[in-house]
């Protein structure tokens, strides 16, 4: 089911909410209550409720949000109650710290591929991932993958976007630094390292 | 000028429309409508008529918004208008990339140092920067440098953090999946890969 009401901006959030909720669940909790998500998360607990107002958990009074109900509401919602695989395109250092990152188990993540356009790279073995060769990206399509991960430089960053989608990708999350055009149908995610940075200095003392 | 009323999620798409403005220009263009930047940044016209309301930016009618004032605005509010030093604590996959990572400039960031505990490394250089060793982090209280960039394991994250923090940085960038505590008066953003791709697969058709 798609909660087709729920706008972007809740959507951003509930990644951040089910961190939190997968974190408190670690620590041995069982229930939250809105305001104790509210400091562990960083967004405030109005904010929180009305969020998940749009899909109906108003949590109990006095007992809070009952953590594993709601981790599974939100991973429904997500769509990451199903492992999801990815593709990698460019295993520079970027890339290989991507292939490294110890986070995407717990949403639910696998990459499944690899790629990149260096010969020399091409078969070695990365955290159990072999190297494929960007040539062989059409062939994404028999695989079940609907996800990537581009991380090559900006000049290249539409040719592989191109490719990507012609493989069938749906979903594409993107470092290099530039706009590039897909189709509607596909969403794109941009992570602008510079850009998280530039949201800093407003917070910091004169001087 | 502090401009103590703007909301945090205001503040966090402020960088949004900062790049969009900035790539406007380059393309020769002037001034923009609230629409054309919507279509651009991804973010809906009225989201952002009420965001620039907040420092009284209403464009003008027919013409839209004057990118070069506009600009000059953002980054006065965002402290970008004048060039923001930042230490990188962590030379792996990931700090090499973020060295080598074009798109520090265009905000007004300088990556101004960077360590590592490897001794190997210390020494070297990467972007004519040259790796200190992470026992020097206390000299950066005397080197004008308020923001961090954290890109080391997670187990060493919140003693590069408590270590930063002695050494009088302000704000802190941090990719380590894990939370870290810090004083009040010290702001921390986390980007998290994983999160951000966790969005991805609710846009994405079903099947």
């Amino acid at each position: 089911m798609r909660y087709h009401r729920i706008p972007d901006e809740t959507v951003r959030r509930l990644p951040i909410y089910l961190r939190g909720l997968l974190f408190s669940k670690d620590l041995g909790q069982q229930s939250i209550s809105s305001r104790d998500l509210a400091n562990f998360v960083g967004v405030n607990s109005a904010q929180i409720r009305k969020d998940f107002s749009y899909f109906g958990d108003f949590g109990t009074r006095g007992v809070g949000y009952r953590i594993e109900k709601l981790t599974k509401q939100i991973k429904r919602i997500l769509k990451l109650d199903v492992i999801q695989k990815a593709a990698l395109v460019g295993v520079g250092n970027l890339g290989s710290a991507i292939l490294a990152y110890p986070g995407f188990k717990m949403y639910g993540f696998e990459i499944a591929a690899a790629f990149d356009n260096n010969p020399r790279k091409v078969g070695r073995k990365i955290n159990n991932i072999v190297i494929e060769n960007v040539s062989d990206l059409p062939a994404l399509k028999k695989r079940r993958i609907n996800l990537a991960i581009i991380a090559v430089p900006r000049d290249a960053a539409q040719q592989v976007a191109s490719a990507l989608v012609k493989a069938g990708i749906k979903g594409i999350l993107k470092f290099s630094p530039c706009y590039i055009v897909v189709p509607k149908n596909v969403k794109v995610i941009t992570i602008d390292i510079a850009m998280d940075l530039a949201r800093l200095p407003y917070y910091m003392p004169a001087g």
